[in-house]
């Protein structure tokens, strides 16, 4: 799918590995990736106990490896965000049956001995998508071709890369040439591509965002994937570099209705959307003058169909905007895209 | 001294190794250690072929040991940026005499075959003083105890760095208890300890600012050197980082009469004092709602005496705050520094 092309290809199709993972929320990046990039996964494979399950086929290494697979994705975490000793075996299997491995977790691949040793003695790639690509630039702030969309949130966690997905699979459909551009490990995993901004090097961070979303053609979108916050006690520069360096025509900023705290920081109040707005046009038009909002996406997951198109609307008639849930679809959706490319 | 004191401690006291160098501009590391640090400078040593001196006294490694000194610090940069095979020898030569390595260049020191062999074998240390401390935490937000404050430029390179030695050597001199927060190589090598915010991973950047400035006593005062600029098209995001880590009570904004362009950007004009400031006041609020503008740092190297007074004193009544220039002290500096810690 064009909208998922990038210029750092990892080795596709998938194999998703589950490990023996018994709770669903752990396996979220193998539910992301079934639901955003489906049709570049065989199927899934897991070991002994496991529970959960994302309703691809059931497929062994081997299997995958005759179906065309490329790689073994560790699609789920554990609670301490390491690879146990119990998936070895299986990954070991993995690249017997000739795949690579690609993994988003903290920890590294390389640093787990008998994975290390099978790769090398096999001729396979253990790939860690958390680690940022060598030689970023300093960001030039030149001005670039081609358009860019950047979504903004008012947290982390609430729903910045599913709209950013969500936005340019629905130009894909209107037959606009649109690329997701990750920034995160599931983002990247999603797209096969991509720069982890949470690991580069601070100074570098702007220029990761130009290198993320080089010059294209006029009619082009380039559909980026938000970091956390301008307002984050921890993240709000590497928020800011993502929006000097990506240059953005449009921002579409996110937010949870109900959520007041930040995530994780309960000493702070969330900004409002309308200062996150205000703010996030005054920033970015320091690198592009002509920055506008295009919408809001609100992540109405926790709300019922008809509570979340009660608050769709309020919002929408409040700040005089197109808002819209891109999980929920319909009308309100379609007018966001429509502001977004207008 | 007090003010250069630091929780991450170089050996001292140096000698300053001047390598052949003939540029002054390349030693400008000697010489701000010899202004700002003198006191724990025993001496220089050049090889053959060098022009530029300090004026500290000549020493062969093996005097400056005897005199007590505990590290030959590379005060010199050459064309490339890199340690030259002609400086080698000199620099094994001081380990042999006993003395550690500090450097503040791109370049690793372990990286020179050389050298790490000489360290291993006489047991001496290469210090790179960019490499950032392992294990910076993400940021809290958290309040600290103690005062703070941050220099921000409407640029970089226009000061930042000798305004905070300034004004923590003048709150010292007044009895306040100040310590000068070094945030780049320079001013890690002249206070003995810091953090290269330029090298911290970008995730990381508040939590090294937040570690960089912990809780001190309330009549306490951390004077943070501050990075680039909140406008700056590649470094705005470190900015806001240390913007919001060091959670300043009051800052000072630096500026350089003249100077219209970004140094290395000239697509982007530089933004007015009175834009900085208020940008400044806006995001730093997030993380402490006490911010305020003590004043501003004017780099008049350019001027003479009598157009830099001007220029001070009519910048101080446009602005309507204290103005002066660190570097010519007098009144205007002492009423900034009245300012800062009113």
């Amino acid at each position: 799918m064009n909208h998922l092309k990038s210029d750092v290809v990892l080795p596709q199709p998938y194999l998703l590995f589950l490990g023996d993972t018994t709770e669903p929320g752990y396996a979220k990046t193998a539910f992301g990736l079934r639901d955003w990039a489906g049709e570049r996964c065989v199927g899934e494979f897991a070991i002994d106990g496991a529970t959960v399950t994302t309703g691809l086929p059931s497929l062994t290494p081997e299997q995958a490896a005759t179906m065309g697979a490329k790689a073994i994705v560790i699609g789920v975490a554990n609670a301490g965000g390491f690879i146990p000793p119990t998936w070895w075996p299986a990954l070991v299997r993995a690249m017997e049956a000739g795949l690579d491995i690609v993994s988003g977790m903290h920890a590294r691949l390389r640093d787990i001995d008998v994975l290390r040793d099978a790769a090398q003695r096999l001729g396979r790639r253990l790939i860690d998508v958390r680690e940022p690509p060598a030689n970023i630039p300093i960001a030039t702030g030149k001005p670039r071709t081609g358009k860019r969309l950047l979504t903004l949130g008012t947290d982390c966690a609430l729903g910045k890369k599913y709209t950013a997905l969500a936005l340019a699979r629905a130009m894909n459909a209107r037959g606009v040439d649109a690329t997701f551009r990750a920034t995160g490990q599931t983002g990247i995993l999603i797209a096969g591509g991509g720069i982890p901004m949470d690991a580069v090097i601070a100074d570098f961070a702007a220029g990761a965002a130009e290198m993320l979303s080089p010059d294209a053609a006029e009619t082009h979108w380039d559909v980026i994937e938000g970091q956390g916050s301008l307002f984050h006690p921890a993240y709000a520069g590497v928020s800011l570099a993502l929006l000097h360096g990506s240059q953005p025509d449009v921002i579409v900023v996110c937010h949870e209705p109900g959520r007041e705290r930040v995530l994780g920081h309960p000493g702070y109040a969330l900004p409002s959307i309308e200062d996150t707005i205000d703010l996030a046009l005054r920033l970015g038009s320091r690198t592009n003058p002509r920055i506008r909002c295009g919408g809001v996406s609100l992540n109405t997951a926790r709300l019922d169909a008809n509570a979340a198109a009660r608050v769709i609307a309020h919002e929408s008639d409040r700040l005089g905007l197109p808002v819209a849930d891109p999980m929920r679809g319909g009308d309100a959706f379609e007018q966001l895209v429509d502001a977004c490319l207008s």
